[in-house]
């Protein structure tokens, strides 16, 4: 049970608020590669500033502030330049550092002035990573955009998959570290949303969470498994600052401001042995819609829907003063305390949690991973169709399970990089 | 002309308010019955306070606040178990008392705590009664839920319509007490609407209003008939508190919040008497919407979307400080006024008005009905025939008047019920 | 760069506002005459007033408060009568003074008390002119409804476009002065959203802007022209107080209220030659969506919805303390500075700027206009056919270049009025 005063601690991630500046520290997924090819720029919102990130001819990317110096004109409307983006409504144009390049009728009319010179906007450092895009918003020196183990791998196929969620970041993101909601949100409730009436699956015996150098694993056992199985031993990663990591994916819940979180999913899959070399020219991505527009109720069929449905429950910006917590969410107390500690360590001038600035480390970063075997090596078509159902999360399975609406392009493109026969 | 004081007086609802006190003494209807079997929980929000009703797989029905006290997720997105309904996210399962019955991971870590124990939720009773499910959020002892005179009766069709009103409660139900407004907002204004530009229907000469034990009766004189004619000695009721009862119909007024409100229909016809012994397996519920999407005008087609019309026209608290009541509004006065006194009656330990706690006075509560004997004794098929235009509203007809986009399955049902040939 | 306060004196337009005040002494367009043919009342929001437009049977308009005064029911729902409106909710009338003429029940429960008599509404005037109904809120002596130059020509054929615009009059007004938006919003980003990357529109290299009786006149030379073009010695017209005059169309900015703008747009085009005579019986009206409802982007196909991109990005009220004016903004400068002095003049007790009283000025305001000799005299169909492109705006076209959205039937009676052949 918090305070308001600590919920708003945790909560607030605005420019000049102290979480805000924490999270400032790190890289944040905000669009897809493909995005920008399709469409030159996209109005962003991160963090609680209204921004554009556009695409140059030049292939430069750039971050600004949205609205133009001039006369507040809207940037995402703007014309993207051989080098920078320039505003349609008097042609003032900006390059990706925020420097004011040209405003033609001044350049003509009074050139002497060089009025343009007294006129810079906030840009961002943007970065192309495994099919997305990763904006900076912190000082400099920058940290390195980490370079994730998964992001190492060939073979597989990836895809991008965007939700906008209306509620704050932070339960989004309690929800990485919260091992028993798996057996209710994703095994019980939803076999009981399909009719199904079975007994319940079995249940978590014991929980364990250690921090480690990129976030908090947390470990589980459940009545049908021990200490041996690798639920425990490997277990699964809340990952800093800000997403949830389980072997073949990520999910970031990237802060669009208060009230709304932009979940970014990632998600690899290998090809069977049969199938390779595979390589993936272009990366897709989508966007999800959350809410059924037949009931105005949240979709609840797909595992990360069901997570929305968790989350946004609670509320916009969840009252964490009349929660009851219990054993089950040692984890989530123990995340809360780090960020605690580590706005302190920030505040104290120190460096936060997780943050790489070493080249040789970020060659590849280790994360524990079930399964790691087969996501690097794959497996054979008779281990794949001997494998039924869900639980192999790692094991590739035609229909995507995770979010709803994906698009029949995207399918068709998974079926034949696995060699499945597309459903019609 | 009110007071602004005096106007929040009447129309504030929530918990904490005078009328918000007064009003959680009565029972309230807040879905169909129908409508629990068809899925088992239903998000409800009822004098400000967000809950959720369910009914569990022994046929309970529960009304408990809606978000859950462990971590705030929402129960209408909840599991109903053999007895209670249990948070899908991580399983904590509650009667309908508000008992904590289940904490599936604690049960398992930690027993010996019993941290069940300390948690209870706000819970409601609810009781079913004719199609529908009602409420009473009030102090203990309840007082009974009113058996009203049509509740007993048989070989009819019942049928139950919802529509979300924006506005508060308190307009609708000075509807309830307003001769005048038939003659022009159902008769003048309909024939207008229909291109109709006839000599206008028979005026009112005299009103009167009087108080009995379930509300205030009003009777009128027009143009066209005089004090013999059932419209003087029956009259029609505004019943207690939020509600019109016209003999053949209930309509309650049941607030949401202060701006909302949802407006319950319950329409009873008596079958013909060729079609007797008629019984009624499930009453059927739809949902009518309010607004013509092509235009985003109000619906005016029907006579409750015409009053509709009137109350949202009057703004979403209408401000009773700009009015100028004439003698057309005595009824409104004396409504207000009654109000005014029962809040004192309350505020003074007494108990309010139209409460029944008779076990023998709510075996069959009577109400003043015009055209009683049609409707407990039904009429001929050649009455019926002989009978044109919607005139004799209790006189079963093709068509549904009362409000627009019945669905074709209703409308079926009915005319199977009534011998109607249904139109294509 | 204003100050917030200064902003706010520019801005505000309800009752009460200095601004507000200002407005009010003119003629503002607020509907089709057509639309009041089609449909006898309109709900209209002027200057922060909600109102009710009507048209009675004896074709009397009225402009009157939109809520009742007997329970504020919304008199746009209302019956119109042979002489006057009246509430459908209990039959109140109103004549177009906001006399009260009626009140059903009153005159025969208690004529003698006259009720009616102590009841009167808010009334404004309304007149048609060209194809609009215009409405004047200010005080009396009302002046004249301008009579513009290009209301008195014949041989053409007109349309009325509706857009709602949501953002504040001031920076849609600012774009009435602002020659520069041209060479960018509508030449260069107009051909890159088309896919065409060639060389960029002609620059502009000189700008003049002078006020005269009706506004401020700005003039222009391009890289492709000189001071002898019409473009410098003719120029385009800012109208006072919140209009656009190019020559063959208007556009106005009419203050709905701080955050919302009604765009009504009236474009005269002159039939060729061969047409003629031509008389248009009825002149038609339309509205103009401006969000792609697939994207919830603005639209940006067609010339003012560019300029509603421009008006909108710019928010719902702009803030001019953010800007950074160059020289290409000397007529928004310069339009401020007469208003804030006009502002001064009213509240001395003076008239206002552009305001007409003289009926002899009044029999034709002429307005300084490009290319005149075509718009009153026509173009010969040879001619027609030997212009290419858009360029000459005053040459009748197929295809609607203005804004998105225009109906069929627009489409064919124009192309029948101007011997097109209508494309499928």
């Amino acid at each position: 049970m918090l305070s308001e005063a600590r919920n708003r601690l945790l909560t607030e991630v605005g420019p000049g608020t102290r979480m805000g500046a924490l999270l400032r520290r790190y890289w944040h997924p905000v669009a897809a590669i493909a995005e920008l090819a399709d469409a030159p720029t996209k109005p962003v919102r991160l963090l609680g500033e209204n921004l554009v990130l556009y695409k140059d001819l030049s292939a430069n990317y750039g971050l600004l502030e949205r609205r133009c110096p001039h006369r507040s004109a809207d940037l995402s409307y703007g014309i993207v330049e051989q080098c920078g983006l320039r505003c349609s409504y008097h042609g003032w144009m900006f390059d990706q550092f925020g420097a004011c390049r040209e405003q033609p009728f001044e350049d003509i009319d009074a050139p002497e002035i060089r009025f343009r010179d007294q006129i810079h906007i906030r840009a961002y450092r943007v970065e192309p990573k495994s099919g997305l895009l990763w904006a900076y918003l912190g000082p400099e020196p920058a940290p390195l955009l980490p370079n994730w183990e998964p992001f190492t791998w060939d073979n597989g196929f990836v895809q991008v998959v965007f939700s906008t969620v209306p509620c704050n970041w932070f339960q989004c993101q309690e929800n990485s570290i919260d091992p028993v909601h798996f057996e209710w949100l994703h095994d019980n409730w939803k076999q009981r949303l399909a009719g199904n009436h079975a007994a319940y699956a079995p249940r978590h015996t014991k929980l364990a969470f250690d921090e480690f150098d990129y976030g908090i694993v947390y470990r589980r056992v459940r009545e049908d498994s021990d200490e041996a199985s690798p639920l425990w031993t490997a277990g699964r990663v809340c990952l800093w600052p800000n997403a949830l990591f389980t072997g073949n994916h990520f999910e970031w819940r990237v802060p669009i401001d208060d009230t709304s979180t932009l979940s970014v999913g990632w998600f690899y899959t290998r090809v069977p042995q049969d199938r390779e070399p595979f390589v993936q020219n272009r990366i897709p991505y989508w966007t999800s819609p959350i809410v059924d527009e037949n009931t105005g109720r949240w979709i609840t069929s797909h595992i990360m829907n069901q997570d929305f449905v968790g989350w946004v429950g609670q509320g916009a910006i969840t009252d964490r003063g009349r929660e009851h917590l219990g054993h089950s969410d040692r984890g989530v107390i123990m995340m809360r305390q780090r960020f605690f500690r580590d706005l302190e360590v920030l505040e104290a001038g120190g460096e936060p949690n997780a943050v790489i600035r070493d080249p040789e480390v970020n060659r590849c970063v280790t994360l524990p991973i079930i399964g790691r075997r087969r996501l690097t090596e794959g497996v054979t078509r008779a281990e794949l169709e001997a494998t039924k159902g869900f639980g192999g999360g790692d094991i590739p399975r035609p229909g995507f399970p995770y979010l709803y609406g994906q698009p029949d392009d995207v399918r068709r493109a998974y079926d034949e990089a696995m060699g499945f026969e597309t459903a019609k």
